[in-house]
């Protein structure tokens, strides 16, 4: 019997070959928000299917949904093995405008070692990472990979996510992993990659507020009765402290605060803030005091106040007084809060400060989010870890997300498990923007990631 | 030769025929802002016309403006008498919606001893009384009054007399007198006459307040940078103290306070502000503590937000920092109050209290007003008074506006002269409603009212 190759020599005989592969994929214009590329999605999701069965792994389903299919692939080898569950999309933002692009956003090019494509970054190349990438090390092992691989691409990241939660629901047992690897992220910088600690939740409402009856002449009555914008301006007034802290009664009490050791952490990546105050045009950013712009955006909870309306908006003049006003909050929050402990709070918040003379009503908004932390003990957190030191030579910096992910919190809610960030796109790199771009050393060095972690995970398990 | 009739004498004798004539004059649809009524709103200033020529008026003029012309009277007899300048309009508001009319609007009808049809109360009926007194008195003089009375009525008041101004301005020496007698307006109940001494000025702005350069994901900016729409509920609450009071340095720096005499004189006609909250059906009034609800209709000063919006304002969530809002301010001004004052000293506020890192714009609004208040020892205030007493058999009270009324301010800053209301509308006519009404009786004595104000002046001057 001929010693199987290493899948590092047979990852550096296909350079050419994985590479004609992304441009296959990106010349597929799967912009998924347009109608008219639906038979474009799901070309591409066939173009997975088929590579994922190319690759080896034994069953791979297209599972459709109200709108684009998920791709659903499972390739276990030995119950005592670890599984992961590697996540990403093969659907792509809108092109426009096309006029800014410089070569055509679905016409792959490579310039100055970068290939320009629209799904390049956002995230074809990542994608087709975790694809080869499991397959050199199954190839390398004898034709199966060294631990349980199971896959879940979607074609509705780039609107939302609207139909995954409810395939991942449906699919629960084929699904079930140890943790998930999400293809769909990137690394802090060129040379510096990254694990994300935490993801922000989220949780929102409207709040609307009457006073009289109907809208009334302010000469009549503005002297004599509430205004419904004054008392919306106090009321929203009320929510922070001058200083830029949040005001509600036990808005912070299920507040884990960062470590020390997190802190440190977080340290190493600071936000240039002079840079971001220049960029931004402004003479002063604003939050809660206490902590760096970085730990608030990464490890502190906000209110925020998305939107305000009311009264009289046109060109001129108006002497009303309104009667009514609204406002729209999101919270970012971070563990332990929830949702609905938030809004519950902003409620009693409200109805204590009720302004005389008004009512109000605090109505909660779809689209809530759990906050998501990773456990720093995580065998997956802790493998990726590892691989990534070794891959470029240094430790990954610790990043956390002011933002929300969809998927992550589906898995979470749905399979109870963590998601570990394995990508490599780099900030800049105009996702979402025209000449949207991904460097050919990363999408290179990509494979061998996904390569070794797998094999890593197996050595941990062993 | 035989004596003169009195003019009690000749009123009483002709009371149907006035009533004929006011319902001739009714039934022209003389609504200023329907483009399809121009002929009417004309045919009823060339009644008008004719009316105070019959009248023996020996000046009548119809001086076109922009739009709808403006008459303009005089009948001079005696440079040693006093000269009054008598105000009105001929136009009416739209009858929409014509439904609800229980009989037409331009077909005017007796029911239970009330004028039913559109410019019945506002103000056709009040004009009249003021035309056919002042043919009564100088009739019974031997065919000139005892003063000197001049007349201007414009076409354009419920568009908000646009042309006014213009008009007054070009016909400033013919139109100069000792005082204006408004017959547009009201007494204060069906049996208690009223005098109107003071009227509130406005001035307005628009707050513009920008931070970053763009709006910004609340995920990855929100807890770092200034937010416009809280920085504007942070300035927007600063305008008022929490109990009401306006916060802005120096606001009431020039304001007159009401006297003890002027505050007992409103405690004669108090606000029911029980009945006023039920009304509205809210649980509390407010403003300015220290005066009561009437007080601060007619003798505070005040600062209106009448609007504002930035931000999100759609349907559901949108995790937005907004880099814009908006207010819009106007304030009700007391003598000696100025518009520009006022709005310098909003600007300084906005300045001194501009949030971190947002930039704000103060923009002066059009649509300004100076405060007015009568000279109590002005002698047409004094006549009206007494002969209103003599009418009703009771003093009249003495109410305030909390509005702006634009013909007495432009008599103010053409003329310099002041305006004294002598008119006999009732609260509650559904002027600029269906069913507006106006009681023959206040007709009937709104002409005695006129003949016998004639009369006073000639004997006050005499």
């Amino acid at each position: 019997m001929t010693p199987a190759p290493s899948w590092t020599d047979l990852l550096a005989a296909r350079e050419a070959q994985h590479l004609d592969e992304l441009f296959e994929l990106l010349r597929i214009p799967s912009v998924s928000t347009d109608p008219q590329r639906r038979t474009d999605v799901a070309a591409a999701a066939e173009w997975v299917r088929d590579r994922l069965q190319r690759a080896g792994v034994p069953v791979v389903d297209i599972v459709p949904t109200a709108l684009h299919p998920v791709l659903i692939g499972e390739w276990i080898v030995d119950p005592a093995q670890p599984t992961v569950l590697i996540y990403g999309h093969y659907d792509v933002q809108p092109e426009d405008p096309v006029d800014l692009w410089t070569s055509p956003a679905f016409t792959p090019e490579v310039r100055d070692g970068m290939i320009f494509a629209r799904g390049s970054s956002d995230m074809k190349g990542n994608l087709l990472t975790a694809v080869q990438g499991v397959e050199a090390v199954a190839e390398a092992h004898g034709g199966q990979p060294p631990i349980n691989v199971k896959f879940i691409f979607e074609g509705e990241e780039e609107i939302g996510s609207p139909n995954l939660r409810e395939a991942v629901r449906a699919n629960r047992e084929r699904l079930m992993a140890d943790a998930v690897l999400s293809a769909d992220g990137g690394q802090y910088g060129p040379d510096t990659p990254s694990l994300t600690a935490s993801l922000k939740g989220l949780g929102g409402c409207q709040v609307n507020l009457r006073t009289a009856n109907t809208d009334l002449h302010s000469g009549m009555f503005g002297a004599k009765v509430p205004n419904a914008v004054q008392s919306m301006v106090q009321l929203a007034a009320s929510f922070h402290h001058a200083d830029g802290r949040i005001a509600i009664d036990g808005f912070y009490d299920d507040v884990v605060d960062l470590t020390d050791e997190e802190r440190a952490e977080i340290a190493l990546v600071p936000e240039d803030e002079d840079a971001l105050k220049a960029r931004l045009d402004i003479d002063s950013l604003w939050g809660e005091p206490g902590w760096t712009a970085r730990e608030r955006e990464w490890g502190r909870p906000t209110l925020d106040l998305n939107g305000i309306w009311g009264g009289f908006q046109g060109d001129g003049i108006k002497t009303v007084t309104p009667s009514e006003a609204h406002l729209k909050i999101t919270c970012r929050l971070v563990p332990n809060q929830t949702p609905e402990g938030v809004i519950d709070k902003i409620r009693k918040h409200v109805e204590a400060n009720r302004p005389p003379g008004s009512t109000v009503e605090v109505v909660p908004l779809p689209g809530s989010a759990i906050p998501f932390a990773i456990d720093r003990y995580n065998p997956v957190h802790l493998a990726a870890k590892a691989v990534l030191s070794d891959l470029f030579g240094v430790d990954p910096v610790v990043t956390r997300a002011g933002g929300t992910i969809p998927a992550t919190g589906i898995f979470q809610a749905e399979l109870g498990i963590d998601t570990v960030n394995f990508a490599w796109s780099i900030p800049g790199s105009n996702a979402h923007a025209p000449n949207e771009w991904y460097r050919v050393e990363d999408y290179l060095r990509g494979r061998r990631g996904y390569a070794a972690l797998m094999d890593y995970l197996a050595g941990a398990a062993g």
